[in-house]
């Protein structure tokens, strides 16, 4: 499952992975590290966050924990506060969670738009977030901003606002489901995304059973995030399909929700990826190491499976086959972790055990 | 619920709070620190931790997590390794997990014998324990170590081990539930204990209903810790004495069991406090915000009632009016939050919030 090697070593040089195998046969080079027997492991892949916004929405998530109606607006809270934000306000807000994640382990990580939803605060957030990642997902169709008719602001997502967009974009996503956008309306901004030479991807099946899967499928996506409710015929349709099944168990955390069944999906054959989900309404965390152990405690994968999904399974939901694992002609980033084993991810829930960061070769954590 | 106050500050000196008020009151002062409208609380108290062992059962929790059978023995397994490790090696065992605990905003946390299960082990296991806590719990009734006859094992516990024990220790506890201890055997322990001193505490109602609650109210114990599994009369005899149910979910975590119920021990006037049970098997975790996360996400606690139960609940299940809570005259033990409000410990979970830690008015973490 994950390609294990102990007593391993690997040479990093100029960025990337020249060699790699057992310890006893290290060629010479310029440092060494010894990481102790400690276990290390490719840099987490994390294909799905919303890092670009303002505001913080902790006042809602604490009324819904309590039980209470929150009706302040979800979604709708951000968008406003993001509008009113400065770009530097917003590109710090990124540089300090992008911070989080890299200290996490995360060396390559999506940044999505989708609280600007006007043409200039949707261009601005995708260029702010390439700033910090080639990654980076249009997603105007987030939800339909209040004042203005829907069908009119599908027109303006997939005109002015897909042209304004897609220069700063790889990706494009849309939130088909209950109270977003249905599946006409999620294939029309795929087709045009599609058009304008980005890739799709769907927010698809969160928080009812819907056509999210069916259409991700359909349109080619890269991959079919959340997956929380889906009949079988979802399921094979993931299965006959290239498309990943990304699972942000850190959602369903935050908002007291079920769990999606990931078990079904691996013995379908599907291919899944764990991602943070990371935003400020619904999974505000930006722990990869969280998302396993939820996974393994919830989600009935295997920590070796779930280690895989936040890893390799990123990586295909992004399409990547240079990142996720660790190979000679590959990009040095990798993990040491505070242990001995990557089952300790998962064993020691809530702890820190990222010892050190390795970026493209360079050190970016240590201690 | 916590006596928030806004725009605060206080002067720490000889390791004690001296003064507490608004901001533009502070007296002057030698250093002055800004925490930049972070938030500011106590230290967590940690009731419950098992620290004092040798070996690592990370095979186990991985096969436990996939669904399999593991019968290589549980707490006899830590309880070999135990005995066999020098005490250099247990001293850097505690050690490590207590910089952990540090690290993680606690401040004041109990440590336990029990995988010594010998006169001279739990003798042990309690003097090094001694060097780091004084909140240290005899746990000689943890489990029937195999080869000897559990009748005389209680003898053992209540004669010849209790009087090696007696002067490291505090607190006395027992296992009392499925596979460990019945409530004769437990009262046994407790009433011995009390004799020579130790204050009881009793673990209770984790793996079924049982007479662990009933037998920690009756033998005036401390703290009933799990109360996985009450009765509607375990509720009232709880709530009807000065015993702390201390709930420890990280244990629901790490075996896949049900949590338990802390709406209904809140609602019927219980005190409750939370702890780690750190230890190698069942809860491997030194994360007192991981827990407050759990308990806000599974136990339907507010995060106001997680954070009190984190800190003076803890202090309440350690019978201390010190520490738990901010107060002049009291020792300063801060925790510094990398967020304006003590939610976002449930709000942002998995991401290490903690920014500095002050321990009798040491900043012994900063950054």
């Amino acid at each position: 499952m994950l390609g294990l090697r102990r007593d391993a070593a690997l040479v990093i040089d100029d960025g990337r992975i020249v060699w790699l195998g057992s310890a006893v046969d290290v060629p010479a080079a310029d440092e060494r590290w010894d990481c102790g027997g400690a276990c290390v492991l490719p840099g987490f892949v994390d294909s799905h966050a919303h890092l670009v916004f303002a505001g913080d929405r902790s006042a809602e998530f604490a009324a819904r924990m309590a039980g209470q109606q929150y009706t302040a607006g979800g979604i709708a809270t951000t968008v406003t506060a993001t509008r009113a934000a400065s770009d530097e306000v917003l590109r710090a807000n990124v540089a300090r969670l992008v911070a989080e994640l890299v200290r996490s382990g995360s060396t390559t990580f999506e940044i999505k738009s989708g609280y600007g939803l006007t043409v200039d605060d949707e261009a601005r957030s995708l260029r702010i977030a390439s700033d910090f990642t080639d990654e980076t997902t249009f997603l105007g169709a987030h939800v339909v901003p209040s004042g203005i008719d829907r069908a009119d602001y599908v027109d303006l997502v997939t005109g002015p606002m897909l042209t304004a967009c897609a220069p700063h974009a790889r990706w494009a996503d849309v939130f088909c489901d209950r109270g977003a956008f249905d599946a006409a309306e999620s294939r029309a901004v795929l087709a045009a995304a599609r058009s304008a030479g980005l890739v799709p991807r769907v927010h698809a099946n969160q928080l009812q059973h819907g056509p999210g899967v069916a259409v991700a499928v359909e349109m080619g996506a890269a991959s079919a995030d959340h997956c929380t409710h889906l009949s079988d015929a979802d399921v094979d349709l993931l299965a006959g399909s290239d498309t990943v099944a990304t699972l942000l168990p850190g959602a369903e955390f935050s908002t007291r929700s079920p769990y999606p069944d990931a078990r079904r999906l691996l013995d379908a054959g599907v291919t899944v990826a764990l991602a943070t989900d990371c935003n400020p309404g619904t999974s505000f965390t930006t722990s990869m190491p969280l998302c396993i152990a939820l996974a393994v405690r919830e989600m009935r994968m295997t920590v070796a499976e779930a280690v895989r999904a936040a890893t390799a399974g990123g990586a295909s939901a992004l399409q990547r086959d240079d990142v996720g694992r660790l190979f000679v002609g590959g990009p040095a980033d990798l993990v040491v972790l505070d242990a001995p084993s990557y089952i300790h991810l998962a064993y020691r829930p809530g702890v820190d055990l990222i010892r050190q960061v390795w970026r493209g070769g360079r050190l970016v954590r240590d201690g």
